[in-house]
């Protein structure tokens, strides 16, 4: 839905206006004090005077055009407001009014009705239950609770599916220096939904970056092709998405009734789609804003200058955390910076200067010439407070700053500014920085590290999409499987491995066999030793079916084996023909996990990980949104802990990561290519031994037709 | 050392007083303006007028007693003006001079030259390279570096390792509104040191909390002493000790010349101390801030009022991260809140009373003394943030925030108060908290739900130290292990086990022998299948030289794996006489590993971890300074991540983890009455089956006694 003409009205209403009501008297003062030029109609059915001005009866009496109204009439006035507007021809509202699908099935009824009638009648609605939106940008404020001042103009767009939160937000941002160009209190999302406003952000040339605080992803496709967009523009996206824990899910649930998806997806998704994720409102805001002013990093290695030996351990320390480099210095830098540090101090990254800043002023800037000047630096980190208090003679303040501005701009690498701690940023810090040019500062080092550690991260995954929207790196191919036919109930290993043979990936050979004889024959055909698993339908599990023999040495043993298992499943009800899979044994290497499930949200996801006992001992296992290629396997490998195994711990030959690689995507494929009919296919264990890459057992679950 | 005399003087000298130094300033400024009322003398070589005072020429010239010499003069010298200082009898001093240890050996003699000359003279020295310290609670301020206004008065004593720290930290408590009782900046402590001082605040009246910086722990003995102390006394350590990267602990070094201790152990002593350990200096500040207003919390579960939705879930989620349970409310507490609540809200626990705050200010106070009645919560949590600005007419707000406080005050549980986000407490903010006596505000959710787990965690082993101090619940006694002879080198196997056994501990039965035939006969002895294991003094790791052959299964396998082993072992250079070690082969169950090691300065400690590969694979071990007993022993298996194996994950017999504690304990009791000729004695693997726990093979490794 464009939401372009909502945003940017020339006049607006205020419909259930009420000297009563706090939400009205806020939304008439933010109007009135934050620059909109049109008129702005107070609506009252009593008529009479609202907030000292005349008010209509009702949106006919309005002389002239309305381009948005601002509803904050009862829950069932709402709609025939609406019926109202449309037939004046206003298209385009706010409903601040609550008491729908958030409150229970009535309230649900009365908002479909008004979703259905915006609809029919081609109506932009944002809310209802929501507090409206902040234009700062355009100086548009139909906004229901009180603007903290000042309001900051800036470059990020704000979107936000928690009214209450806004307060704090916009509070926060303005203690940083951080300017909004919108801010959106979504509501309910009945018709505008964030999707929506990320879609008009990344085409508004105000905003450079978009922090989103999110109860749900509603529509996860929708939000994958905005996340996209906002990627390839080089907007980037920051996201307080809530629901990390059991509890919060269930929190979110009671509060608006939408669906929390399962985190770990959700994390998943973000990290493909290049969305940095922060878990307190302070990073939100704060690396929103050292995103939209620094723009995207060119690479991981951080040259840092300070003055203080304290400070310079704090940043070694969180460096590590957030997966930021900090180089040793070139030689030629280091000579440099000898002639610059004090004899007393250490020339290293992270640089401290020493407290001799204090008497000599240049000391900081020309050490941040110096290191600017690194060879071996992607970006450099200056630690540097703006000042609290104007000083009787704020002159040599403002010439210093000034002078810092002008060395930060000219630098041949991008240079971001972090504070010692995270106080606020004063009135007289802000104009200082306003007067001086001087850059934006990260407020403190725990979260400033935490805003450069994700912009660094944003940067490789901007560099990527762009790339691959180039075609100078394109995805590597994944080797298309046949289409398969799809399948009911539960594939145990037989069918499903025949399957997964069928497309071509590696899967230990079996002979699927009904008696004692075929079991030997097949024994002596592989070669002893042979495992012996029992294969029938509608079994799951078969270790605790005691369904699996291992390391079956001669005939004999593959007679009792046989026999037993086949006895042990025909017991289990429904199991269908029982007959036995035969296999070489195989030993050695390390088992991995490689399953693809349907998220109810987010589709087919794919988790690799390592196999056998350690899958639920240890659950570590990375996740992917499909499609993946294997670059994306690849990365997704290195994120395992277990990964150490992989790679030839004592006793283990090393893996070849890149042909398992290879495998796991040419699965996830598979698993594409079988449709919506598939709703999980495991592969456990995968055996990886060198290069060597093999299924050992697989079990693929159909999805019930009948709209499981 | 004792230094209450040092931070309570009547009279200061400032030694070394010149108009040309910003240091100077500062400190005669600082003891102006912040209430000293002793007499402040200046010294200078050339007399005359300093800072607008007449200056005298030495310290001999000063009429009267000075019970403190403020140290500015060049670092040559300094010994002089103590030479002088002591024949006068002036025993306190800080030097603030630098150019000492920290620059290098020629500074490190001078250094050296001072320690001495203070030791004979019984003088109490704080510094060098120090800027002095703030004692707030008393108004004695000699400190270089200016105070930014206002300083706060209050009950944090702040112990900083780096003094260009002290600016943030003290900046960032006056943003807070936390006042603090004593700042030292303690520079080289070459006398005076951080554990001198925590003596002196734990008896110190004013101070409740204590917040440290920590570089190194440089002498841990008398730190653990001091902390235990504190602990004890119910005075909560909060740390931020830098070093945990490679990265930090290198630019440490460079810093101080301190040594940095291995990270893990550091971890492992603070929390058996009960030293709660933060990140960064916002969590230091808040979290000392909210541990010195409520004392110890009674136990972990929250209730959380909230007048936000949003907020409610971020609360959740964090809730999760640091332990915290948020317990659902009792019945009688939902009906109850089902009156005070809104309609359309939800009754749960985060609870949040709905944006109908704004009209009913009653509501969240209501919602607030329901909570604080259910029986099921230990403490509340209230989110509410203060005043930023004063309205023109602020007396509802001081009576709205009057009437919380005394709620606050008169609930029957603990309240501890968290705001939104972290912007500084305005003037009017302060003036509001003071006048209305409302409690400490914890800096935003993000910080704030760390402060409360950190004060939940605090609690614990707060009410643990004292119990076990009270006799009431006595440490569980260990086995007392018989004194063993100390050694020499590297014990093998053979004679590791036998020591182990020779102190009661399990260990699998073997049986050396150094021919084949008795190999076979300790074989049949045992019952097959076996294991043969070279045994011969100076061999590490014997999987390295193929000295271990597992599943012998009858007399002709145990006599060629006893050649081989043995033929291997003798081709290594130094192994010894060779032999071999017959044992029954164990199969099933858990590998764990223990180990004792000696770290170089917290002593021995243990470390228990899952066995085998998975011990450099997963890097999944817990560690514990010695002494422990059973039950810390059962606390660290409880943290490993690996626990899920040992609680039996498919497949795998659940350990009774008591007795795995009770070995485990007795194992690191054997280590410590092995006395300090031990460096390490490790036990890889132990089998666990069950309540069956036994060593399957150790290695003891002893101190060079020529001084390693």
């Amino acid at each position: 839905m464009a939401v372009g003409e909502l945003f940017n009205p020339r006049s607006i209403a205020l419909v259930g206006a009420t000297d009563k009501s706090g939400w009205s008297i806020s939304t008439l003062t933010n109007l009135r004090t934050h620059g909109f030029r049109g008129p702005v109609h107070l609506v009252n059915p009593r008529g009479g005077v609202v907030h000292g001005e005349q008010a209509h009866r009702s949106l006919s009496d309005i002389p002239g055009q309305v381009d948005l109204a601002y509803v904050m009439v009862p829950t069932t006035a709402v709609l025939p407001v609406l019926r109202e507007g449309a037939k004046l021809g206003i298209r385009h509202y706010v409903i601040l009014t609550a008491g729908f699908g958030e409150t229970g099935p009535e309230g649900a009824a009365l908002e479909a009705e008004i979703v259905d009638f915006a609809r029919e009648n081609d109506l932009t609605v944002l809310g209802p239950n929501g507090n409206g939106f902040i234009n700062a940008a355009a100086d548009v404020t139909p906004y229901g609770l009180p603007i903290p001042s000042p309001l900051l103009r800036g470059s990020v767009g704000v979107v936000l599916q928690s009214g209450a939160l806004a307060s704090s937000v916009l509070g926060f941002a303005q203690a940083r220096n951080v300017g909004i160009s919108l801010l959106t209190s979504m509501g309910n999302e009945s018709l505008v939904t964030v999707t929506d406003v990320i879609d008009y952000l990344v085409d508004d040339p105000a905003t450079k970056a978009i922090a989103l605080f999110l109860e749900s992803v509603r529509d996860p496709a929708a939000f994958s092709r905005a996340a996209r967009r906002a990627l390839l523009a080089g907007k980037p996206i920051v996201a307080l998405k809530i629901g990390r824990s059991r509890l919060a899910s269930r929190t979110a649930q009671a509060h608006t009734g939408a669906l929390v998806g399962d985190d770990n997806v959700i994390d998943a998704a973000f990290r493909q789609l290049g969305v940095v994720r922060v878990r307190s409102l302070e990073d939100l805001i704060i690396t929103a804003g050292l995103l939209a002013e620094v723009g995207p990093l060119p690479g991981p290695r951080i040259g840092v200058v300070t003055p203080s030996g304290g400070a310079s351990e704090i940043i070694a320390d969180r460096a590590e955390d957030e997966g930021l480099e900090l180089p040793a210095f070139a030689p030629e830098t280091v000579a440099r910076l000898r002639e610059i540090v004090p004899a007393f101090g250490t020339v290293q990254n992270p640089l401290d200067v020493t407290g001799y800043v204090l008497i000599d002023r240049t000391l900081l800037g020309r050490a941040l010439e110096a290191v600017t000047a690194d060879p071996g630096v992607d970006a450099v980190m200056l630690l540097s407070d703006l000042p609290r208090v104007a000083p009787p003679d704020p002159a040599p303040v403002y010439a210093m700053f000034s002078a810092s501005a002008k060395r930060i701009a000219e630098a041949p690498m991008p240079v971001v500014v972090v504070s010692n701690v995270l106080t606020d940023v004063t009135e007289f810090g802000r104009d200082v920085q306003r007067e001086a040019g001087f850059p934006y500062v990260a407020g403190g080092i725990e979260h400033g590290m935490h805003a450069v550690g994700a912009a660094v991260r944003w940067s490789r995954a901007y560099r990527a999409a762009v790339e691959a929207a180039d075609g100078a790196v394109p995805a590597k191919a994944v080797a298309s499987a046949p289409a398969a036919e799809a399948g009911t109930g539960v594939w145990a290993e037989h069918r499903a491995a025949a399957l997964l043979s069928s497309a071509g990936l590696p899967v230990v050979p079996g002979e699927l066999v009904y008696d004692e004889e075929s079991a030997v024959a097949a024994a002596v055909g592989f070669g002893y030793p042979v495992v012996l698993k029992v294969a029938a339908d509608g079994l799951g599990h078969k270790s605790d079916v005691g369904g699996v023999r291992l390391g079956l040495s001669d005939a004999r043993d593959v007679e009792r084996a046989y026999r037993e298992v086949v006895a042990a499943a025909a017991a289990v009800p429904g199991a269908g023909r029982v007959g036995a899979l035969v296999q070489p044994q195989r030993g050695g290497g390390v088992e991995l996990l490689v399953g693809v499930v349907r998220d109810p949200a987010w589709g087919l996801t794919l988790a690799v990980g390592l196999g056998g006992i350690w899958v639920e001992a240890l659950r570590d296992t990375a996740l992917r949104v499909l499609p993946v290629d294997a670059a994306e396997v690849r990365r997704a490998l290195d994120e395992l802990r277990g990964t150490a195994l992989l790679r030839g711990a004592r006793g283990t030959e090393p893996a070849d990561l890149d042909a398992v690689a290879e495998v796991v995507a040419r699965v996830a494929a598979f698993a594409e290519s079988l449709g919506d009919d598939l709703e999980s296919l495991e592969i456990n264990p995968l055996l990886v031994r060198g290069s060597h890459v093999e299924a050992l057992d697989a079990l693929i679950t159909w999805r019930d037709r009948d709209g499981r």
